[in-house]
């Protein structure tokens, strides 16, 4: 996606360690209208699949996720990282290995909210080792639902999340793809 | 908003402790049409007021800020909840106590996403004891940025929060405004 892959040159910084911190308009401060445009371009990618509801993780993969829940008119469920007291026994759980903040978190989802006749699509701001996409894919599978792919926004494709999913056989669709983030440098696959 | 009074009534639940559930449209799962009319309809009473940012806290303030935002023109910022190693040391900080979670968090403001000539509109699902709504106004007066008015999903004005930012004369709506949850019954003021 063109408009995205400016936006990385314009705003993104390179730093080491393959961290690529996009705080300007991905995770931290957000811009509304390419948000709505990579939804839309999400719904696009994966017309025709008969997707039933969108999954994803706070707090980064809301925006696209909501979006692209608009685009494809169904709702939205983000898996929360601690359980509040508002929140009921009922829960499929995975832990998940965040790349950037180097530690690891449980996550839960209501049953209520996903159950075996969903058709799920994962969304997600990154895609680095795919701890977080596996971890959600794991959810999707103990609701006995079916997982119709992953859409990324920025795929580090010099690690090896991509390798892993593309080895579970899972259709996924990132919209930018970064090729190596050496010397301080983004390079585009 | 009757469309989200209509939804509260639906499939909120009111639980003892004064907590209202409203897991299945809100915070955890999303009804992405309803944020889009959330949005609009803040932007619609915040009209003429020339803002510049919506400011909202992760996680469940971030729907209906990003399609305010996408209503006004305007970028979103979330303040986060945990410093991660891509946020760098310029940061506006501000202690908020959770009324549902019973404990009080660190948030963050990168600073070179608010600044003095900033025009901000502060967005939250739910206004209680008011904490998270004075916690982010806080920012924005350490950033001598100017506070336009805060917009809320869910004020339960049975509780401080309300009296407090009217005090402060500060322009607050909220789309629902709730009298009680006494006896598990949601009753709008």
């Amino acid at each position: 996606m063109e408009k995205l892959k400016e936006m990385i040159l314009t705003h993104g910084i390179a730093l080491d360690g393959g961290i690529l911190k996009v705080d300007a308009f991905l995770n931290h401060q957000i811009s509304p209208p390419l948000m709505k445009e990579m939804g839309d371009e999400f719904a696009r990618r994966f017309q025709g699949e008969s997707i039933t509801k969108i999954l994803t993780v706070e707090s980064s993969g809301i925006a696209p996720a909501v979006m692209t829940g608009l685009a494809l008119g169904v709702d939205v469920v983000f898996a929360r990282k601690k359980k509040s007291f508002t929140m009921d026994d009922s829960l499929y759980t995975a832990r998940i290995m965040s790349f950037t903040k180097g530690e690891e978190s449980e996550f839960y989802i209501s049953k209520k909210f996903l159950n075996a006749d969903d058709k799920v699509l994962i969304i997600d701001d990154f895609l680095a080792n795919g701890q977080a996409s596996l971890g959600l894919a794991e959810m999707v599978a103990k609701a006995s639902a079916t997982l119709v792919g992953i859409g990324i926004v920025i795929e580090k494709s010099f690690q090896n999340g991509r390798k892993i999913l593309d080895e579970k056989g899972i259709h996924t669709e990132s919209l930018a793809r970064i090729k190596s983030l050496d010397n301080n440098t983004i390079t585009f696959l």
